[in-house]
C-alpha cells in the first residue's frame, strides 16, 4: 500500500500493484504534460500535470464506484466482480490519458495521430502489459473503458471513465484546474454527485445515472464545466498562445512521420517541447518561449446572436488590415457537449425518479435551457502590424452600428 | 479604528463612529437574528447571525465602492464627494437589515408590518440619528438608500445597497451561506464581479452596471442564486419549519397590534422565540423546538412542466388522506427575481461594451437562458396521520401516468 | 441511515438509531449552547454550538477508530467486537457534552454541579437509556467513556473520547472552531494524524498512540491547540465578558439549588440566559447583552518571566485605582495540559518507533520544549473609574523599569 | 496596469513598468525553474514555479510594505519616498531569484557560484538595467535589497526583501508551498501578521519588527516554517532524489566553468536538465527520471538526543553493507535560522510593547523554547544491493539497546 497526498483529494491509496504501474516511465511521463497546456500563460500557476489529474481521476473515480456499488449491489453478481470492475475502473484511469502527446490537441492537429491509437499502442506495450496481468485486469477491458468502446463488457463503467457526462475525468479536471487557477466558479456539488450516481437499468443495458436528489448537484457540475470553458480554456490569452504553438509545432516536427514510433512519441513532451524552442529561431518560438503577445485581442463575441456582427467584423479587419495579420477563432464546434449535448435527439443524463427514469432536461428546467451550443468567437490582431487602439475602435463602431439597425 | 476579524472578508476595519454604531443595542440585536432563520434544522451549521452579515456586507460594499470610485472618477465632483458616498454606503449595509423581526418573513407576515417600515422608525430614534449624524451622514440618505427609494440622490449607491442585481447585501450572503453551510456551489467569482462594477450614465441617469470582462464573473454570481436557492434556501426540511412557525408565532403573538410599538418589537429576537416556546405546549411549538417533523415530503416537482403533475398529485393526496393532513408548497410567486427578472421588458444588468451599453441578456446566452421564473413546489403529508410510503407510492404513479400519456 | 452536511467534514452519515438518538430534547438542546460561549463577542462568526460540535467529533471520531481497527486487528476478538466499538466510540462523542450547562465553566463554577455529574444523571433518563438500548451498546460502558472512567473495559477507547491527548473532541474543536472563527492557525494535519493512530500495548494495558510516522502531525496539533487558546480562548475581550458572565449568572440564579433537578437545569441554555438578561437591570447583564465593555485591557503578560512585572503593575493598578476597579486575569492553573502535560512524570503520547513505544517527548524535540505551562495573565481597569491611558502608561513604566533593573 | 490571477493572493496588480519587468526572457525562465525543486517527487503536486512565487512575493510584499508606511509615517520624509520605497520593493522582490540555476542548491553546489553572483550580473545586464530605469529605480538600490548588502540606505527594507525573519519571500512561499502540496500545517496567520509589522528606531537604525500584538501570529509565523521543513522540505524522498540530483548534474555539466558565462547559465532551467536526462544513460540519470528510488530510508533520528544513536546505527549499516551502499543525510547545518537563531547572542525579531522593545524571545515563551537548531538525520541503503528489511531491524535493535543502556 502506498499513500500520496493531493491537495484535492487529501490522501490517495494505491494497492501495490497500482504503484508499479504508475511507476513506469510511460506514466512518469504525465508528469512532464500539463493539464492545461499553456493555460499557464494567461493563469500563471495553472502549472499542474496530467500526472496529479490521474492520480486525482483515479481517487473520484474510486469514490465514484463504491458509491454505484453501495446502491447497487444486486447489480453485480459477486464481491468478486466487484473487486475487479473496482480494480478496471482504477487502472484504466490511471491509464486514460497515457497516449496524450504534449500540448494535446495540437500534438494531434499536427502529428495527425489521434492520443486514442497511441494510447493503444501503449498498453501493447510488453512492460505495461505485464503490470496490468499483474494487476489481475485484463488489458482489453481497459483499453475498451479508456477508448469508450461501445462494445465493452462494462457500458456503465465506460461511462465511468469515458464519459461523455459523468465521467471521473471531468469531476477531476474541473476541481483540479479550478484549484490550480484559483478560479472557484469551477468547483461544484462533488459529495452530492457522488452521492447520488447510481446504476439504471434501460431497455436492457446497464447505463449510469443519478438519483433525483442529486438533480442540483448536477446543475452544479455542468455550470461548473461551463464557467471553466468560458474563464479558463478560453481565455484569449491562451487561445493566442495555443494558435501560434500550432505553427512552433511543424517547426519543430517538420515530418510528422518521424513521430509515428511509439517510442520515439514517448520522447516527447511538453518540457521538451519548450526546451527545443530555445533553439528554433523564429518569431513564433520566441514568443511561446518567451511569452511575447504576438496577436492581440480586438473583439470577442460570446452570445449566440453576434454571428453577423462577427462576420462584419472579421470581413473589416481583413480589408483594413491584410488577411495575414488577422485571427478569427472560432469555438463553436468544439463546443458540442456544453452543457450536455446539442444534438436533442440524444439522451443525457438519467435521473431516476419514484414514478421512473427520466432525462436530465426533463428534470431539470437549468439543464434543459442550457442544452445547445456555446459560442466563443474572438477577433485578433497581429501587434506588430496593426493599430490596435484603431482597431479596436472599428470593430465597436461596427457593433453599434449593428445594433441600432 | 477598530478591526474585526471575519472567515468570509478577513479583517474588517470600523472608523470609530461605524464602531459605535455599531455597539447600540438596535445593532447588537442582530446577533439574535439568524440570518438563514431555520434552515439550521437542515443545514446543522447554518447558525450564523445578521450580525455578521451586516458587517460582511459593509465589507464588500466598500469593496465594491471603491471600484467603482476608482473606474467612475468623474461621476464625482470631488473627493469630499467620494468620502461622503463611501460613508453612506458603508452606514446603509450596516442597517439595511435593522428592521428585521424574528425569523424575517415568517414574522412580518404574522405581524403585518414590513421590515423596512421599521427601519425607518428605527432611524428615527434618537440615538441612532445621533449615531449617524456622529458619523456626518445624513440619515434620510441613508433610508433611501436602504429603502430602494427611487428618488434617492444617489441611484446607483441605491442598486449597491438594495438591488435588485448588483448589492452588495447578496454579494454577502451568497458567500456567507455558502461558508457556514459548507455549500460550495453558492460561490461565485467575486474577485472578477467587484473589479467589473462600474458607474454608467444611461438616458441621463447614474446606473451600475458592469464592464464586459465581467460577463461571466455575473453568470457565476447569477447561478450561484439559484444553486443556493434550489440546495438551501428552499431545502424541503426547512420548508417544514418556516411552515410551521407561521403557525407558532400565530399563537406566540396573538395580538399583533401588540408588537407594533417599535420598544416592544425590538424586545424580539429568535433567542427570545426559540426560549419562550419552550413554554408553549402545542404541537408546533415542540416540533419546531425540538426539530420534530410534522410534516413529510410525499414529493416534489422542480420543473416547469410539472405544474400538472404537481396539481393531479396534490388532489390525488387531499382526497385520499383529507385536506387537513397535506401541505402543498409552491415557491414560484416569491422567485420573480430569479435568476433574474421574469419581466422581460425590464432591463437586468447593463454590460459595459466597446460598442455601447448593452442588457445582460444581450451579452450573456447563458443569462437570457436562465431569465424567467424557477419553481419549486412540494408535496407534504402530515407524519402522524399519513401513511408515507403510501403517499409516495401514490404520487409516483399519477406521475408515471401522466408521462406515459 | 440519515446524511447530515457539515462544512468541516462534508456528508456525516448517522443510522436510524442515532439518529433517533441525536432527536431526543436533550441533545436538540445543544443546539442552543454555542461551543465557544462568548467568544462571539471578540470573533462574531463563532456562534456555532455544540449540536455541530457532537456531530463533527462522531464523524471524526469513527474515522479514528477505524484507523486503530485496521491497523490493529488483532487487537479485537472478532468482527463483531469491532463493530460493538465503533458504536459505542459513535454514540459517547454524540453524548459527550450534553451535560453542559449555558456557557459551561461560568455555569458550573456557579451552580456548584459538574458536567460530568450532569451527564451521568441524564444517561439515566428512561429516553436516553431506551435510545441507547436500541442502538444496542451498553449505557455504562458509554458512561465510562464520557466520564474518562479509569475502570473502563475499554481504556483506549476512553482516551479517543475524553483525552487528555489523543482525542476526537479536541480533533472536532481545534478544526471548527478554526474554520467558525477563521483563524487559520488553528488547523493541522488532521489527515496524518488520524493515518497514524495506533492501538498499542503496555505494561499489559492497551493504550492509544501513534506511529512515528505521525510525529510531525502531532506537533501540529499541539501547536494547533496552544494557537486557539492563545488567538481565541484567552482573547481579552471574551475574558472579560467572561468575567461578568459570572456575576450575571449570580444575579439570575440567586439560589443555585433550584437547578439541581436535572429538569429544570435542562430548561436553562443560552438563548435563555441571553433572553432573560433583557429583564435584568443590573449593568453587569446590559453589559453582556449588549457588548458594552466594562473592564479595558491594560496590560498583558504572556511569558513565564514575567511574573514580577505582573505581580508589580497589578499592586500598583490597585493601590492607584482601588481593588473594586482593578480585575486581574491569571490563566496558568487551568493550563495544565497545554501543550501536553506539565507533570513530567506522567506519559504523554506513546509513539510506536522500529525500536519500541517512547514518549513523544524523546520522539520529538519540539514537544519536549513545549512540555510545561503556558501563561496568560491579563490586568483590566474599569472603563468608567480609570482613566485608560494613564493606567496603561504605568503599567508600561513599571515593566519597562523592572528590565532595566 | 495589468492583473494577474493568483490562487493565493488572489488578483495581483502590475505597473506596466513592472509588466515590463516581467516580460523579460530572464524573467520568464523563472517559469521553468520549479519553486520546490525536486520535491514533486514526494508531493506529486508540487509543480509550481519560482515565477509564481515571484509574483507572490511582491504582492505580499507590498501589502506588508503598506502596513510599516500607515503606522509608520514618520519615518518617511515625504510621499515621493514612500512611493519610491514601493516601487523599490516591488521590483526587488520580482527579481530576488533571478539569479537561481536549476534545482537551486545542487545547482550552485555542482557550479561553485553562488546565486547572489549570478543576481548581480544579471542585474548588470543592459536590458534589465533599461527596465529598471524605466521603472524609476535604481539598480544599486534593487542590488543592496535583494543581496542583503548591510551597506544599504534601506535596512529595514532589506529585511523585508531578504530577511532574515521577517521577510516577503517567506511570507509567500509558506503558504503557497502549503497550498501546492496541500500540506495545512504550513499556514500561519498572514493577516495579523501583516497587520502588526513596524519600523522601529534602535540605537538609531532603522529595523522592522512587530506590534506586541502580533506576538501569536509571529509565533505561528514560526512554527510554520518549522512544519514545512519538517512535512516537505526535508522529506525523505525529496531527500533521496537530491542526493541523485548532485550526482547527475556533475555528469552532465562535467565542465562547471562552461556555465560561467551569464549568458550560456541562463540557457538552463529544469525542464532543460529533465530532458536531457533522457539521453544519459546513467543508473542515477535514469532514477531521477523515472522516479527509481535508489535509496530506501532504513532509520531516522530527529531529535536532539538521537546523536549517539544515529552515529552507532551508521556506523553498523556501513560495516554490514559497505559504504558504498549507504547514504547518510544529516541536515543540522543548514538548519541554522530554524524557527530563528541558534545564536543566542544575536537578536531575532524586534517586538515593540508598551515598555519599549524587547526581542521576541522575550516576548514569546514559544519562540525562546524553540530557538536553537532543528536536527533531521537520515540513513539510507542503497535498494538493489541491501535487505532492506534487515538493515531496518539492524538499526531498531541498535536503537533500542542503545535505549535500555
Amino acid at each position: 500500500m502506498k499513500r500520496i497526498f493531493d491537495p484535492v483529494h487529501r490522501f490517495i491509496e494505491l494497492e501495490d500493484g497500482e504503484a508499479r504501474l504508475l511507476d513506469l516511465p510511460q506514466l512518469q511521463r504525465l508528469r512532464r504534460l500539463r493539464q492545461l497546456g499553456l493555460a499557464y500563460l494567461a493563469f500563471p500557476s495553472a502549472e499542474h500535470s496530467r500526472f496529479t489529474h490521474a492520480l486525482g481521476a483515479l481517487a473520484i473515480g474510486s469514490r465514484a464506484f463504491d458509491s454505484i456499488a453501495r446502491h447497487g449491489a444486486s447489480f453485480f453478481s459477486d464481491s468478486r466482480q466487484v473487486a475487479y470492475q473496482r480494480r478496471l475502473v482504477r487502472a484504466a484511469l490511471l491509464l486514460h490519458d497515457v497516449g496524450h502527446g504534449p500540448f494535446s490537441h495540437a500534438c494531434e492537429a499536427v502529428l495527425g495521430v489521434r492520443h486514442e491509437d497511441r494510447t493503444k499502442e501503449l498498453l501493447a506495450l510488453p512492460d505495461l502489459r505485464a503490470a496490468l496481468e499483474a494487476l489481475d485486469v485484463e488489458p482489453d477491458d481497459i483499453l475498451a473503458l479508456v477508448l469508450g468502446d461501445p462494445r465493452t463488457r462494462y457500458p456503465a463503467l465506460r461511462e465511468l471513465v469515458s464519459g461523455p457526462n459523468l465521467d471521473a475525468d471531468r469531476m477531476d479536471y474541473l476541481q483540479r484546474d479550478a484549484y490550480f487557477t484559483g478560479v472557484v466558479s469551477g468547483r461544484f456539488d462533488v459529495e452530492q454527485l457522488l452521492e447520488s450516481l447510481r446504476l439504471y437499468e434501460r431497455d436492457g443495458n446497464l447505463v449510469l445515472g443519478i438519483d433525483s436528489r442529486g438533480v442540483v448537484a448536477l446543475e452544479s457540475f455542468v455550470t461548473a464545466r461551463y464557467m471553466m470553458f468560458a474563464s479558463v480554456y478560453f481565455h484569449h490569452t491562451t487561445r493566442v498562445f495555443e494558435h501560434i504553438l500550432h505553427e512552433v509545432l511543424q517547426e519543430l516536427w517538420p515530418n510528422p512521420r518521424a513521430l509515428d514510433a511509439i517510442d520515439e512519441f514517448l520522447r516527447w513532451d511538453d518540457f521538451r517541447v519548450l526546451n527545443e524552442l530555445g533553439s528554433v529561431k523564429t518569431e513564433a518560438a520566441q514568443a511561446l518561449r518567451e511569452r511575447v503577445r504576438v496577436y492581440v485581442l480586438a473583439a470577442e463575441f460570446n452570445a449566440e446572436s453576434d454571428l453577423r456582427a462577427f462576420e462584419a467584423c472579421e470581413r473589416s479587419l481583413r480589408e483594413r488590415y491584410g488577411p495575414e495579420n488577422v485571427w478569427s477563432d472560432e469555438q463553436s464546434q468544439v463546443m458540442h457537449r456544453l452543457p450536455l449535448v446539442a444534438d436533442a435527439s440524444r439522451p443525457t443524463v438519467w435521473v431516476g425518479t419514484p414514478a421512473g427514469l427520466v432525462d436530465a432536461r426533463v428534470a431539470s428546467d437549468l439543464i434543459a435551457k442550457l442544452s445547445g451550443n456555446a459560442y466563443w468567437r474572438k477577433l485578433f490582431v497581429r501587434r506588430t502590424a496593426v493599430d490596435v487602439a484603431e482597431a479596436r475602435k472599428l470593430c465597436a463602431l461596427m457593433v453599434a452600428s449593428l445594433q441600432r439597425a
